[in-house]
């Protein structure tokens, strides 16, 4: 692990750069933002630690009334309750011997659940349960439209479903319908005709399995982007959305109803960056490139001058293109951009310093950075 | 830093997933070839370790003859002094008090060099020597085609060299001159084009150097896509070629003057991953995404299916798309990626898995991964 870019206490204006800052006022009106949107709606909230990657970060949200957590590996979930987090749903398949036992082991320590799409997943869940003597909840993933993992049809959750209940080490969590896919779809018209479509196979799914004897406590799913759809829906009882406590370019894209931009939550992520080179007036690059910020969902922008965004990265460089702009930046000046991506962007750094008026108030390590497996 | 995902010894199918593997036969055969042709041109190889970011790498590139190594990074420069790398170019401006000390700071401890590309860089450089009592070897950054960091004119070059002779703790250590968009041209011709712009730049500048009587001792630059032709132009003289070591789908698409695909280094780099859903014959979901794998570049390709590539990444997941491709994978088989940009992926991974006849022979750890300042 590299040493932290900053000192708790230090001014704002001398942190080491690049380095991501998270800038608590706004995360915190965030986190509390949340909570009051889905406790107005009786529904529970499990925000997705693979945005954070914080220990430090899950308890906090822990604290105001998240249940806990859900996560995307194995690793990832093992370092969660590492750091204290007591119910995490690993909301993804695992599969290979090593991985599943290390999931059963898990649930000895920690109400620990995951999602299965496969038959053959609730045999090896069982054999491994049994064999670390623990239980394990097991939630079916049905595909809501993401179309990348999760069985096609109501008649494969319930085959599943049946034969998890029918486990003696598991018991049958619910659903997972997460509709990835529908997050960044810009207009809100066609992001709610998505989650209808959604809807309409999670009730159809969950009617079936009812008249089956076998209710779905839970129905789980809805990100950032969509998840007031899915608490409205009827169906969903449980939000995994996880970018909202920084936001990023993209999630700032979307359009609401009125077809104005999204500006429920703030961005409270920023990669502060210097002024490194500025040899012609044309021609300002920054000293962050692609190990500092991901750039799978289109560049960063200037925090200052919305819509200016880095022209070009190389591994080690931001290209800001000034041709057309009236600006006057200086080399050693420091520049705050919001990540075009947020996950990515945070996987990439060993720490979070957290600013509050200008003043480093806390270094939250990137626990679970780097945790793939 | 996270625990390795495999141990030394064990069999290569029981590496945990997802993982970055280097296959070490093709890897020493890359490092060898490259050697070899440098030292048939009598010129000085300083490869970049930003692609490796391995102080085992680094040492055994040395080892075949390398002069030292080149980053782009204060703290970069810093680890691999630690790790015993007696010579080290950071081939990039660096600015702000603290990290030019810090510069500073370190060339007592091994030989260092820096690259400016403004007259106030000089100053600072010296004031930092002084203060350390420490000598510095500083070069000038030319802009040859990069559009950059670097000056535009050899006057510009004239003047902050001679400012830096002129200083008592500096030396005046040639000129950076490196293409970064010449790497990825794909047609040679057009690469050749680009490499002998910047090459009648470079003889400009040397003459004005040579004519006012500062010797130009170094031109330093080139990489992976076009060192053959910097090497060829009798005015470079160093080589900072970095990728050549693992290559990626990126760098093999580049065509030769024949207009075939370069095969002068062999991919020696995968990230091995295991095959987490197949819900539908269409639908095959491996378990890297964005976080194992940098997409920059363009998609992974799988090694074992060339021109199949990796069709949508998300945080954990890379879906394949077999619609309409004749193929038989089973859940949990493991596959191999290759990444689509080298450098990025492996600062996204705390371990270089290394693996030799099908068995784990060494873990490195990936000494410098988010040393980003």
């Amino acid at each position: 692990v590299i040493r932290p870019p900053a000192t708790v206490g230090m001014s704002a204006k001398d942190i080491d750069t690049p380095a991501l800052v998270v800038e608590l006022d706004a995360f915190e009106r965030n986190l509390h933002k949340m909570q009051a949107a889905v406790g107005s709606k009786n529904i529970q909230l499990r925000p997705h630690s693979k945005t954070h990657k914080s220990t430090d970060i899950a308890r906090r949200q822990i604290s105001l009334g998240a249940v806990g957590v859900c996560c995307q590996k194995t690793s990832e979930a093992e370092i969660m309750v590492e750091g204290g987090v007591q119910d995490v749903l690993i909301a993804n398949e695992v599969v290979g011997e090593g991985k599943v036992q290390r999931v059963a082991d898990l649930a000895k320590r920690a109400k620990v659940a995951v999602c299965v799409d496969r038959d053959e997943s609730v045999r090896e869940f069982e054999a491994a349960a049994a064999k670390s003597s623990s239980t394990l909840r097991v939630l079916v993933e049905l595909n809501v439209g993401a179309n990348r993992c999760g069985v096609e049809s109501p008649a494969d959750v319930l085959r599943i479903a049946r034969s998890i209940a029918a486990s003696g080490h598991l018991s049958f969590g619910g659903i997972q319908a997460y509709h990835g896919g529908a997050q960044h779809i810009r207009a809100y018209v066609d992001r709610e005709a998505a989650i209808a479509r959604a809807v309409r196979g999670v009730k159809e799914t969950r009617a079936l399995l009812a008249a089956n004897g076998l209710p779905c406590e839970c129905v789980t799913g809805a990100g950032t982007g969509s998840f007031q759809l899915e608490m409205a829906s009827g169906v969903y009882n449980e939000v995994q959305a996880g970018s909202y406590i920084f936001m990023d370019r993209d999630y700032r894209l979307n359009r609401d109803a009125a077809g104005k931009f999204i500006s429920d939550f703030e961005n409270s992520l920023f990669i502060l960056t210097t002024i490194m080179s500025h040899a012609t007036p044309e021609r300002m690059v920054v000293d962050a490139g692609l190990k500092s910020f991901s750039v799978d969902s289109g560049m960063p922008e200037l925090a200052d001058h919305p819509g200016w965004t880095v022209e070009r990265a190389s591994d080690e460089h931001g290209l800001i293109d000034l041709s057309n702009r009236v600006a006057s930046f200086t080399v050693g000046e420091k520049i705050r951009l919001v990540p075009g991506h947020c996950d990515p962007t945070v996987n990439l750094h060993d720490w979070l310093v957290c600013v509050r008026d200008d003043r480093v108030e806390s270094l939250w390590p990137v626990s679970a950075r780097g945790a793939v497996f």
